[in-house]
C-alpha cells in the first residue's frame, strides 16, 4: 500500500535539509542543502543535451569516483553555471569541497546541482557564504525551504511523499522538483532529488530511478526543450530497516514511480502559462517506442496546444501530427477521442460529437486517445500542458 | 543573369490563370485554375506525412500515369479533402475529369490540390460550378486572382517571377505560393506551384525541382509542422524556344531556386503572428545534412522564436538548442552570433556585446550564426518567423 504523506525530500528517516538565501537571485531562497547521516546510496540520471553544464559533470564524477554513494546535495537557483569553461568547473568543485567541509565527508560524495542563467559564473564567495548557513540550519522541517530555494520561476513548490507498506515492512519516498519555468530567462530546467529509507544496492538503486522515470519525468513535456541543467538523483539511506531485495523490487519501484510521477505532474501544471494539464495517450503502435514518439510530438505540437488551450476538439490536427511523426500510421484505421469522445474513426467523421468533446475540453485535465492503426499492442502516454500567450510574454518579455 | 519581373504563375509563355469565387469558403475567391497550352512536363514533391490527403493521392497517381505531363492544376481552398476516405478520393477525381473536360485534356493530366479545413467533404457542385467559371475567366491576366484563391489565412497574395538570360536564350520562371496560415483553423499547409516556356525533359525537371526546394521549400519552417496537403508542382512548357540541356541545368535551377526564394520567404514573412524573419545559418558540422539538423532544431524551437520576438540576444538558448539537436557539438569550440556580433565563442562570454545584439534584433530581419565546433565543412541555412502572442491567439481563438 502507497500512501501519500507530507514531509517531502526529509519524509524518509536519515534525511535534514535547508532553504537559505545568499543573494544569488536577486531575492528570495537560492541554496538548498540535503544531508544524509550516515552517507546513503545514490543514483542519477542526467539531461542528454552535449552543452552539459559544469555541475553535471562534476556530478557525474562523483557518482562514479565514490561508486555510488552520497551524503550530500547542494543546489543553487539564478544561475546555471553552464557555457562557464574552466572557471565553471572551478566553481562547481568548490561547491562540493566546501559542503563536503561542513558536512563531514569527501569531496566525491556530495552531489552538485544548479538552475538558472546561461553564460554567467557563480559567484564563490556567496555560494560559501550560503553552504555554511544552510548546513547550521539542517533540520527534518527543512523540506519546505529547500523546495523553494531550488524554484525559478515557478509559481509553487514541488514537494511529494509517500509512505509503503509492503510485506518487508514499511519505508518512506520523499522528494522535490523545479520545472519548466524560464530562468531570467534562459532554460526550462528540470531537477528532482528523491530520497528513500529504504535499503537499495547501488544497481537496483540505479535500475529502479531509470524505470520510474521512464513513465514520469521522461513522459513530459512543457515545451520539447531539453536544457543544459537536468538532473534526477535519488538518495537511499537504510533507516527504515527494510531491505529491498528481487522480492521487493516492484513494491519499491510502485512507491517511488508515485512521488515521481506527482512531481512530474506537478512540473507540467506549473509549466509557464499553462492552463491545462494534457495526457496525451497513443495507442495501437507496433511499439512502446513507437507509440511514446507519436505522443511526445502530439505533446510538442504548436498546433494541439493551441487548440486546447482555446477549447477546440481540433481532431484533424491530431491526425496530422502523427502522420508526420515518424512512424508507422495507418489512415484508414486510425482512432482519435478527446476524452471519451471518438471523434474520427474508420474514416468516418463524427462531427455531431464535436461539443461534447469540446465540453470535456473546458475542463482543466485534459485526455486526448489516438490510435495510430497498425494493430500493434503499443501504447504510451505524455503530459503536456496547453500553449497559451503567456508563455509567449514570459519568454519574450522577461527582461525588457 | 536572373532579373524579377512582374506576372506570377502566368509570366511564362503558355501559362493562362484565373481565381474565382464557388462557395466552399464563406466569403472571397476559393478556386484556382492553371492551364498549359499545349500541355507541358510535369514535376512534383510532396508532404511526407503520412496521413496523405485525398488530392496528393490522386496528384501522384496522375504524375504517374500521365508520365509527367500535365494541361491544368485545379486548386480549391476553404477544405483540404483530408481523412475523408473514399467519398473524398471521388470528388478529387471529380476535380480533375470535370476540368478535364473543359480543358480538353485527359483526366490524368490535370493534377488537383487543396487547402483548408480537415475533415470535411468536398462540395462537388460547387467546385463543378468553380471550375466551369474559372475556365471561362482563363487568362494570362489571371496571375493574380489565382494566387488570390489559394489562400486561407495568409495575411497577403504570394507571386515571384523571373526573367532569365542565359547563353541558350532567354526563358521565364513564375509561381504562387500559399503559406502558413492556419485554416479555419486546422493545418498549416504549404502549397506552391512553378511553371517555366524553358523545354525541360521530365527527368531532370524532376530534379531541378528538388534541387531548387532543398535550400528554399524545404528549408522554411514556421511551426515545426507538416501538413497532409503540401505539395509543390512544376510545369514546363517550350514556348521560350530554349531547351534546357545538362549545360544549361545550372542556369535553369538557378532561375527556378530565384523565384522558389522569393515565395519561400514570403511564406515565412507571412507565417502566422510572425513579426520578423530569422534566417539560422549552422556552420563546423560534419555534414550539411547534420548542419541542417541543427538548424531546424533551432528554427524550432519556442524559446529561441519568443526570445527573437522579444528582442533578446538570449545566445544561451541557442546553444542549449544546439547541444540537443541529436548530432555531434563541441561545446569547447561552439560560437554563437546574432547579425556579425559574436557573443560566445572558445567557451568566453561577451556580455558586454549584448546591446550591440539587441540592436540587430530590433530589426524585421534578423541573422543568426551558431558553429557548432566539431571542425566540418557542413553548413545550412534555414528561414524562420519569430513566436508571437498573436501566433497562440490566432490558433487557439480562431473559432470561438
Amino acid at each position: 500500500m502507497v500512501e501519500s504523506m507530507p514531509g517531502g525530500i526529509t519524509a524518509a528517516a536519515g534525511f535534514e535539509a535547508a532553504g537559505v538565501a545568499c543573494g544569488i537571485k536577486a531575492s528570495g531562497l537560492d541554496l538548498a542543502l540535503i544531508v544524509a547521516t550516515p552517507p546513503a546510496r545514490a543514483a542519477g540520471i542526467f539531461t542528454t543535451n552535449l552543452a552539459v553544464a559544469a555541475p553535471v559533470v562534476v556530478t557525474r564524477e562523483h557518482l562514479r569516483r565514490s561508486k555510488g554513494t552520497a551524503a550530500a546535495i547542494v543546489v543553487n537557483s539564478g544561475c546555471a553555471n553552464a557555457c562557464t569553461g574552466e572557471q565553471g568547473l572551478r566553481a562547481a568543485h568548490t561547491m562540493a569541497t566546501d559542503t563536503a567541509h561542513l558536512v563531514g565527508c569527501s569531496e566525491d560524495q556530495v552531489l552538485v546541482s544548479s538552475t538558472g542563467v546561461i553564460g554567467e559564473q557563480l559567484d564563490g564567495a556567496k555560494l560559501t557564504q550560503g553552504i555554511t548557513q544552510a548546513a547550521g540550519a539542517l533540520g527534518r522541517d527543512g523540506h519546505q525551504a529547500a523546495a523553494e530555494a531550488i524554484m525559478t520561476t515557478d509559481p509553487w513548490a514541488k514537494e511529494a511523499a509517500v509512505r509503503a507498506t509492503t510485506p518487508a515492512g514499511v519505508f518512506h519516498v520523499g522528494g522535490m522538483a523545479k520545472g519548466a519555468g524560464m530562468i531570467e530567462p534562459n532554460m526550462a530546467t528540470m531537477l528532482a532529488f528523491l530520497t528513500t529509507d529504504a535499503a537499495v544496492e547501488p544497481v537496483p538503486l540505479q535500475r529502479a530511478l531509470a524505470d520510474a522515470a521512464a513513465d514520469t519525468f521522461n513522459a513530459i513535456t512543457v515545451d520539447g526543450e531539453t536544457s543544459t541543467n537536468d538532473m534526477v538523483l535519488l538518495l537511499a539511506g537504510s533507516r527504515s530497516g527494510v531491505h529491498i531485495d528481487d522480492t521487493g523490487y516492484p513494491a519499491f519501484v510502485d512507491a517511488l514511480q508515485a512521488v515521481c510521477r506527482e512531481l512530474a505532474l506537478a512540473i507540467v501544471k506549473g509549466g509557464e502559462g499553462a492552463t491545462k494539464l494534457i495526457a496525451i495517450t497513443v495507442t495501437g503502435a507496433r511499439s512502446i517506442a513507437e507509440a511514446r514518439q507519436t505522443a511526445r510530438a502530439i505533446a510538442n505540437s504548436p498546433l494541439v496546444k493551441t487548440a486546447v488551450h482555446g477549447g477546440d476538439p481540433n481532431w484533424g490536427r491530431l491526425v496530422a501530427v502523427a502522420g508526420r511523426a515518424g512512424v508507422e500510421f495507418d489512415l484508414a484505421h486510425a482512432r482519435v477521442r478527446v476524452g471519451e469522445v471518438e471523434l474520427f474513426g474508420d474514416e468516418q467523421i463524427f462531427a455531431d460529437r464535436e461539443p461534447a468533446a469540446a465540453e470535456h475540453l473546458s475542463g482543466t485535465e485534459v485526455e486526448i486517445g489516438v490510435d495510430v492503426g497498425t494493430g500493434g499492442t503499443g501504447s504510451a502516454t505524455v503530459w503536456t500542458c496547453d500553449l497559451s500567450a503567456e508563455y509567449v510574454h514570459i519568454n519574450a518579455d522577461y527582461r525588457t
